[in-house]
């Protein structure tokens, strides 16, 4: 078993959004239970991230990095009009390939 | 306690693309179990689409409804080059709104 975070957001500004959420990136590789990230932002500035975890002290770890502190409370005061995370348990998965 | 269905896919056909994930998106709000729908899809034609349900037999119910069995196996001909799809269970969560 796994955990999903589930971030979707309403971006409003992108100015330093593009370097910020490549550092953060960059950095949530980097941490102890990162299994693996996907995203997604559409035109209308609708964006969901979901990255993976092997467990809750890890995402909670991840949460309190003091670097994506900072680039958290960039997200509040610049980036994004509203935004909703879910923490989730994986139980079931398929996938489909050509 | 609810359940998330994460979506995640590379779309390589939009070909009758647009109406048939519209058409799904009407149909899902129909079912029993539906609370709620999040989509984005990226420039790269990477998607995400999280749909939320109240119980694992609703989610269940909506991958066998008849309609929606004509609309996957266009996904696997036609539109998708590979997907994912996650079952979990939301454990927790939060929000931020300006």
């Amino acid at each position: 078993m796994y955990y999903a975070v589930i971030f979707t957001s309403h971006r409003q500004s992108d100015d330093g959004y593009v370097e910020t959420s490549a550092r953060m990136l960059d950095l949530a590789k980097q941490q102890p239970g990162f299994l693996g990230i996907e995203s997604a932002r559409g035109a209308d500035n609708v964006g969901i991230t979901v990255s993976y975890w092997s467990d809750l002290e890890s995402i909670k770890a991840w949460k309190a990095n003091v670097e994506h502190r900072e680039a958290q409370a960039r997200g509040k005061s610049e980036f994004y009009s509203r935004y909703k995370v879910r923490i989730c348990t994986v139980v079931r998965e398929y996938e489909f390939e050509r």
